[in-house]
C-alpha cells in the first residue's frame, strides 16, 4: 500500500506540474518500450501493430503461438556484412593459417592471390573463386574440429573498420526485435545463405537463437569411425544452398511451416519474403536498407556484397516495410561496443 | 483444510486396514505413473532412472533443458511398419489412383506389377523399384498439393491386418514416453528414414511433435511462380537420405546438437545410437525389439522390413536398452483403437 500511495502521490505531483497527461504516464509505466533503439515512426509502429494484431485473442488476425514462425536473414540483417561477408573473412584467414600444409597454393589460384594479399584479384574471380576458398577451408575436418576453429577465430578476429570482434557488430534494434517477437510467443529462426555450421557457433549466445533454429547453406558430411569413435567429416561437396529461391526451399525443408514474419536486406531474401507474403492472413515482410555511411554503411543497387535491387522494387510495389537505417535506428550497435 | 483432513483420515484408515505402507501411498498420490502402459521391470526403470538423473539439479548427470535433445525413429519405433512401410503403402495406392494419367505404366515396371497386383514381383525388384515408385508418386506436384494427398489418404486408408487407419497403429507406450520426456524439459525430434513431408502431415496431431522437429529423407524442391503465386514443386531428385549413417548427418544438419536420448528399432538406427552414445555424460540408447506376433509382429534378423541384426548385437555388447515388446509393454496401441 505504501508503494501504491507513493506512486500516486508522485503521479499527482507530475500532473500538477503539467508535465504529462495521466493516461500517458500510466501506459508508460505499464508497458516499457520493447524497441527502445527504434525511433518512433511508421516502421516501428508497423512492427508493434503487427505483433499486437496476431497475438490478441479474438482478433481476426490472431495466430496461435505454434504458428508464429519468424525467419530472419543474418548477413546485413542481424550483423554487418561489409566490406566482405564475415564467413569469407574467416575462410581467408584459414587459407593464410594453413598455407604451410598446402605448398601447392603458392602457385594455385585463388589461394595464390590471397597469400600475396591481392584481394582485388580474388574479388575478380567472383563466385567460382569464393566457392573454392570456402570448400578448401570448410572440409576435410570433423564437425567438432571445425566448430573449434570457428570459435577460436570469432574470439580473436577483428573487423577491419570497427576494430572489434565481429559478434559485437550486431544490430541492437534487431536484437530487440528478436526479443520482442519471442516475448510474444514467436519462434525465431535464422534463414541465411551463410553456412549453418559457421553460424551455430555464435547464434545462441549472440542472438538467443538455438542451433536447431539456424537454417543455412550446408555441405555434405560423412559418418566415419576414427579409433572406434564416430565422427562426421565435412566433405568438399555442397548439399544445399540456402539463398534466393533456396530460402523458401530451406524453410520448407527445415521448418515445414510458412513464416508469418520475415526480414532480410538483399535480393537473396526476395523469394523468402514472397513466400511469406503468399500465406493466408496477416503477414509482415521487412527489409533493412543500409542508408547510414557514417554509423555503418550505405549501399543497395550496385553493391557486390548484399545487393538490394529487385527486392527493393518489389518491396516498394507491394508495400513491404523498408527500414531506413539512418532514420529508423536510434543506435546501430549494442551499447559500449562499436558505436562510433 | 477439509480436504487435507479427509485425505489423512482416508490414509489412516488404509493403514489400519494394513493394505499399504504409508510411504508408498504418499509416493503414488504425489507422482502418478508417467508410463502406465509399460510393465514394471528393468526397461521401464532404466528410463525413469535416466530422466531423473539428467533433470535433478545438482546431480553429476544434470543436463540443462536446452540440451535435453531426444531423437526417435518413426517406422517400427513409434508406429507399425509391417507388412510394408506405411509410406510405401501410400505410394502404391497413388500409383493405382493415378494410373489413368500414365498409360505407359501398363507395360513399364515396377508400375505394371503393381497394377496387376503382383506385389511379390514388386518386392523382388528391391530398393531400385521402391525408389522409382516413390519418385513417381512424390514429385511433379506442389508441396501444398502433396500435403492434401497425404492427408486424404491417411483419413481413408486402412491397415490390411488391423483394419483401422494407420495413425491408430501408434505404440501407446512410446506416446507415453514422448509425453514423459517433454514433461521433463526434453525437446523431442523424429529422426526417420521416411519422407519428412509425409510425416509432417500427422506427427503433430499423432505424436505432439511439430513440423520443425521432424527430420527425415527429403527430395529437392524447386521454387516457381504459378499465376504470380510462389509454389515449391517436388522434383524427382533425392536431396538427402536420412537412414543409417545418414541419421547422425541429418541430426547434425537439422539440430546441430548431439542427442542425449535416442530410440530406434532397426539396423537403420545403429549409427544414430552410436552417435548419441559417443557424447560426454550420461546417455540413453534404446531399441524396440518386435517380439509379439499375437498383439503386433515378431521379427528381427531376417526381416526385409525393419531388419534388426547388427544393431541388436551392438546393443547387447554395449548394454543399450532392448525393449521386449511382449514382456515390457502392457498394451501396444492406444485404448479403444486397434488392440486385438
Amino acid at each position: 500500500m505504501l508503494n501504491r500511495f507513493s506512486r500516486r502521490t508522485f503521479l499527482a505531483a507530475l500532473l500538477t506540474l503539467g508535465l504529462f497527461g495521466f493516461t500517458s504516464i500510466q501506459a508508460r509505466a505499464a508497458v516499457p518500450d520493447p524497441l527502445p533503439s527504434w525511433n518512433d515512426g511508421h516502421t516501428k509502429q508497423s512492427i508493434v501493430d503487427f505483433v499486437t494484431a496476431v497475438t490478441k485473442e479474438g482478433s481476426p488476425d490472431y495466430v496461435k503461438p505454434a504458428e508464429r514462425i519468424a525467419t530472419i536473414d543474418n548477413d546485413g540483417t542481424l550483423w554487418v556484412e561489409q566490406p566482405i561477408y564475415t564467413q569469407f573473412a574467416f575462410a581467408i584467414d584459414r587459407v593464410k593459417a594453413t598455407a604451410g600444409k598446402h605448398p601447392e597454393w603458392a602457385t594455385q589460384e585463388p589461394f595464390k592471390s590471397i597469400l600475396v594479399g591481392n584481394m582485388s584479384a580474388v574479388a575478380a574471380m567472383g563466385e567460382k573463386g569464393m566457392v573454392e576458398i570456402v570448400e578448401a577451408t570448410h572440409s576435410g575436418m570433423s564437425t567438432t574440429d571445425f566448430d573449434k576453429e570457428v570459435k577460436e577465430w570469432l574470439a580473436t578476429a577483428k573487423h577491419p573498420r570497427f576494430k572489434v570482434p565481429y559478434t559485437d557488430l550486431v544490430y541492437q534494434p534487431m536484437i530487440e526485435l528478436l526479443d520482442y517477437l519471442r516475448a510474444n510467443g514467436f519462434k525465431t529462426f535464422i534463414v541465411s545463405g551463410g553456412g549453418v555450421e559457421f553460424m551455430r557457433n555464435f547464434a545462441d549466445k549472440t542472438y538467443g537463437i538455438p542451433p536447431e533454429q539456424v537454417i543455412g547453406s550446408a555441405g555434405v558430411t560423412q559418418y566415419q569411425m576414427w579409433d572406434a569413435s564416430p565422427v562426421l567429416i565435412k566433405m568438399p561437396k555442397v548439399l544445399f544452398v540456402d539463398d534466393g529461391p533456396g530460402k523458401p526451399a530451406g524453410i520448407n525443408h527445415f521448418i515445414g511451416r510458412r513464416p508469418i514474419f520475415a526480414f532480410g536486406n538483399s535480393d537473396g531474401d526476395k523469394e523468402m519474403l514472397e513466400w511469406t507474403a503468399a500465406g493466408d492472413g496477416l503477414r509482415y515482410m521487412g527489409l533493412v536498407h543500409h542508408t547510414d555511411a557514417v554509423r555503418e554503411y550505405a549501399y543497395d543497387r550496385n553493391s557486390t556484397v548484399g545487393k538490394l535491387d529487385k527486392a527493393l522494387d518489389e518491396a516498394n510495389a507491394k508495400g513491404w516495410t523498408v527500414v531506413d537505417m539512418k532514420g529508423d535506428w536510434k543506435t546501430i550497435f549494442p551499447p559500449a561496443k562499436a558505436n562510433p
